[in-house]
């Protein structure tokens, strides 16, 4: 492991992936369940390009660098402080080869990368339409969950724009706005093929939903069995101790 | 009970419902589990006015009619054989006064019936798009499960006209069309409120869908914990014997 500044408000956290850490404030947005559960859902394979949208800490590629053989990670993110923190998590871990963490702006993607050149687009988007709930303006964590600086259509328009055609669009959300997905994914030729529902408990409603669409792909919609959090014991089941630890 | 005629190639199925029969012919499509479930699913008020758009032998309307205080069902059928099985049915059951059954087309169901004249439409549709799997041309089980004769477009046209405003659409499908079935619905004024993925086992895949939209809704997808068939021993769930049979 590298060494590279921390500051005091900061903490380091194990990403329990190849020795991985990840620089977080604890006062800004920090990754949570979704971004674990969709770099486990998103598959990339040896020598894909692969681009994360809204990349926050970078938390999504440094757990995908360890999960696949993509020959390329580039992250991009509108909130400088953040990207900037990426950064340090990038180079903490030695993969200021595999991962480029670019400051930008989701809206204008379509200009700073070549169109239709990577293979895999991830993103775990602001989930909250603008309006909805905001109180307290343009804080880094309101960024970070409302639609406020990009909606999901600006990213289901970019990412249409960035993949090569066949390429695969994975994408964390919630399940209230499943029909918004549908229509807007498909609006941009990113027709949904996998979708996975995550439910705290097994007899419970989901609050998560995993999305795999494919640039102009068929429809067809292959639906997974539920992905389940905790056992009725309140201990993680299987399936994601295997997700976070295995 | 009344007396009415019944073919030698005909039987008679208890409904578990009321003491209701269903006359059947095991040569045409006979109903299946998803009828069950979407006649629990949809909820029909004290006073309101349903219409069950393709209802082979009128299996939805007489098995909505035990379960609730509806004013009154009609029930559009393209195949004369089944709608006159259909009536017979609701003759049997001395429904005569509650249950219309209508021989007709869908794709003109908003010259048949009034428009923004109903509270609740029901529909259990062809799953599978014209020609996919289609080999035996149009038999009466090839109509009642392919898009031979009526599209998902066609219906959610059809119902968005004779909805009244705020009423609501009720259907079951395929998971693997959801993706169709939220864009289309959308297209027609007809906002997903409520889903339900049908799973046979907790573990597997689920093989139907459970669909509430709301004519002229507000976006916003309420998505149920799931529904699950069997128990891991193969009997029922607590929850499937509720259904069928309390």
């Amino acid at each position: 492991m590298k060494k590279v500044e921390i500051n005091d408000f900061e903490r380091v956290d194990d990403l329990h992936r190849n020795g991985y850490m990840l620089i977080q404030d604890p006062k800004r947005f920090c990754f949570g369940v979704d971004a674990v559960l969709l770099s486990d859902f998103a598959k990339a394979q040896k020598g894909e390009k692969v681009l994360d949208l809204g990349t926050g800490t970078g938390v999504i590629p440094i757990l995908m660098e360890a999960k696949s053989k993509a020959e390329h990670f580039f992250a991009l993110e509108i909130q400088e402080e953040s990207a900037e923190m990426a950064r340090r998590s990038v180079e903490l871990n030695g993969l200021s080869e595999k991962i480029d963490i670019i400051t930008g702006d989701i809206k204008n993607a379509d200009d700073i990368f070549p169109l239709s050149s990577f293979d895999v687009i991830t993103t775990n988007p602001p989930y909250m339409e603008n309006g909805g709930g905001l109180k307290n303006g343009f804080t880094p964590k309101a960024i970070a969950r409302h639609e406020v600086l990009c909606s999901l259509d600006d990213i289901a328009r970019v990412s249409s724009r960035l993949l090569k055609f066949g390429g695969r669009f994975y994408m964390v959300h919630r399940p209230y706005r499943i029909a918004d997905i549908m229509c807007i994914l498909r609006k941009y030729k990113l027709e949904p093929k996998i979708m996975r529902l995550v439910h705290p408990y097994a007899d419970r409603e989901p609050n998560m939903v995993l999305i795999e669409a494919v640039r102009s792909g068929k429809p067809m919609l292959k639906v997974m069995p539920p992905l389940i959090i905790y056992k009725d014991d309140k201990t993680y089941t299987d399936e994601i101790i295997k997700i976070y630890y295995e």
